[in-house]
């Protein structure tokens, strides 16, 4: 079989994935907390056969005005949506956003080996540093480690998951009721690690899935994170907005994977898309152009402060974005973050909202046919093994791409039309 | 209505819940890893129409013999099997156990407010503010509060996260696509508080489920425990073995809560039992003595030994309790764990598998109707409130007090027919 097409859905238990406006636009439904909403869309997304889904996280708010805008925020913890979807579903992968900081790696081993015998081997890690980069909240007391020291954390956090998942061998779990016999205690080992920053000294206490430890996804954008992507993740992500772009990353990650003695082809490079399809291309772009319409200009700048760190809504909505003194904040200059909307002749205004409409992330706009002729060429021309496929309204995107998209990237034999196997991991590698 | 009767089934994902024999019973299913199983006990306990079931919890094995041969340990996260339940359900509450340490509380409020949402409003948080208290093994380098502190600790933690929970307003959550609103900020309100040990700064992202916040239950046995209990715990369990001792608990603690400031009948009091349940009293008396006598000598004497923190597999079993020296260990003598055995004539072997048929959970045996009669007597003589139902054998004991024991108590009108509401403080409050 030729290679094939990867899909996994970005979600978020709140109003926004990457579109600001998404919440807004007339068919969304906005029914975050009814499990049965997130139960069909599993549903969905498993009948159009993508790989997996996943959600991002943010423990609480950026600020007050993306908070009262419906920005990016999660409203509810994806633990048990990820467990309610893996119960009405049977194939799809199902990934969950957990930080190596401030939980301690026992923990985080436990419940991540939890879901995954629950779901029968289909679980995802995806593996954050920190929760709460964007967020100006405090939720404890405890030092968190300083920026330059979380990959180190969310190393060794890895390395101490990854020996506790390995501690059992197989057949260590016996339940013979005759002999007394419940688990043989020879074929469990202690896991014995202490870290410069965490450490285990115990055995660990759930049983292996069929696919022995979740399936690793990493967001890789700076060098720390691609470095760790290359050593890691099984399913690597990252937003770029051009096939040039989009090459040089992937080119540069296999070959990091290989320099870190792995098979290129184990680290699957997945390129976020937000696809708008109408039934002829003028549709499409009257959609388009209706939800980017829909963002609002206040919330894009929110959006835009939370992530520079610096606070935008100082200057005036209509002031040009080359008069705005170029400043660093703690999350990097106003510069780098509206590059990609190539926004030099716009205001702050225009700009941020523009940023807001997808974050960076490209649209992929057109017939059916047109999105999957750009999306096979993206991937045929080596710029990602697939894709994160993001809505613009929910759960219409995904109805319609599933619907439409997938049976002719089906039909041109560049997706499967069935899963191989029953876990992830069987999944991707297929 | 006359005052009415609380059941809570008491849960654990693994062997045994606190009979040492329970997976060995030739009828226990041992399907700790189906979800499917966990539906269906949910779903048979709703049919009894039991307020709530609960998990307890413990993070890794106590020690090697009760991992070996199969002690009271959780083999999952009771996390997801809690969401899971609660999809299969719309009435019966859900108790989850989490230790108020080393989460912080922001995440630990988080975790239990999106449960109590996705429920619809069913949510126990059962605290307890150690996992390891029993566990010999170590899971991170981070320093623990010294037991002295657990209960400032745990204080802490609740006092944040009800203000967390409390600081949403009625209204707050608008998502108006008109305007755009999503949130009415006015209405959310920043928690800020600097505890001794932790403290958050910040706004609670989880909007309010049906019951604002989970019930607080909380097993209390010490002075510390039942002082926490009198001034937060909506439902206290505790192990006793005497009605005497029921009575001098029950009043002790509805006069603790009365001295906090809070109506004692808002703090209800359930005591553990194991029904053990026949067709005749013999048929009872018989599978009694079978269930018993299947609980390994070893694995009792490896069960006191984690109780007291001492090590007694260096006594011969069968050595007489009395001739083995007194010694505290780290959670105390072997005479104070023993004494509910009244073992004083017994070899170390009866008398640690006589701790190990329920640790001091008190068997109730005979026909349904007699059941019945001990339990209508222990609750009407202010023993309790109500009952922690406990397993002899999985599923079974649950399905053989539901259709048995509980319309008995229906028709004599001390238990419910019907659940009062849709939540659970609802359910505990009628």
């Amino acid at each position: 079989m030729s290679r094939q097409m990867k899909f996994v859905a970005f979600l978020m238990a709140g109003p926004t994935c990457h579109h600001h406006a998404m919440w807004r636009h007339p068919e969304s439904e906005n029914r975050f907390f009814d499990p049965a909403f997130w139960e069909t869309l599993a549903r969905t997304l498993e009948v159009g056969k993508f790989d997996g889904l996943f959600f991002t996280d943010t423990l609480s708010f950026y600020n007050e005005t993306i908070m009262a805008r419906g920005g990016q925020m999660s409203l509810l913890d994806p633990v048990p949506l990820v467990a309610i979807m893996a119960r009405a579903t049977s194939r799809i992968g199902l990934g969950v956003t957990i930080s190596t900081s401030p939980q301690e790696p026992y923990s985080i081993a436990r419940l991540l080996s939890s879901l995954d015998v629950l779901s029968g081997g289909r679980i995802a890690w995806n593996i954050v540093t920190s929760a709460n980069d964007l967020g100006a909240q405090d939720f404890g007391n405890e030092a968190r480690p300083p920026r330059g020291e979380r990959y180190d954390l969310a190393e060794e956090v890895l390395k101490i998951s990854r020996a506790m998942w390995a501690g059992w061998a197989d057949g260590a779990l016996v339940v013979d009721k005759e002999s007394g016999m419940f688990i043989d205690e020879r074929k469990v080992s202690r896991t014995e690690i202490a870290g410069k920053l965490v450490g285990v000294r115990g055995m660990f206490a759930v049983p292996p899935s069929p696919q022995r430890h979740p399936v690793i996804m990493q967001a890789a954008t700076s060098p720390g994170g691609r470095k760790f992507a290359a050593s890691y993740a099984e399913l690597v992500f990252t937003l770029e907005r051009s096939l040039p772009n989009m090459q040089e990353f992937y080119a540069d990650m296999k070959d990091r994977t290989d320099k870190a003695g792995r098979n290129p082809d184990d680290c699957a490079i997945l390129i976020s898309v937000d696809p708008i399809i109408g039934e002829t291309e003028s549709i499409a772009r009257e959609k388009q152009a209706y939800i980017n319409e829909m963002v609002d200009a206040h919330l894009g700048i929110a959006l835009v402060s939370a992530h520079t760190g610096l606070d935008l809504s100082r200057y005036p909505a209509d002031k040009r974005i080359d008069e705005i003194p170029t400043e660093n904040g703690s999350g990097g200059s106003i510069d780098v973050i509206l590059k990609g909307t190539e926004g030099i002749n716009l205001t702050l205004g225009e700009a941020a909202k523009r940023f807001a409409t997808s974050e960076l992330c490209p649209q992929v706009v057109g017939t059916p046919q047109s999105v999957a002729d750009q999306l096979q060429e993206l991937f045929e021309k080596k710029g990602c093994d697939g894709f994160i496929v993001s809505p613009t309204e929910m759960p219409g995107s995904f109805e319609t791409f599933t619907r439409s998209v997938v049976p002719i990237l089906q039909k041109r034999g560049v997706f499967r039309k069935e899963y191989p196997g029953s876990t992830l991991r069987e999944t991707i590698k297929a």
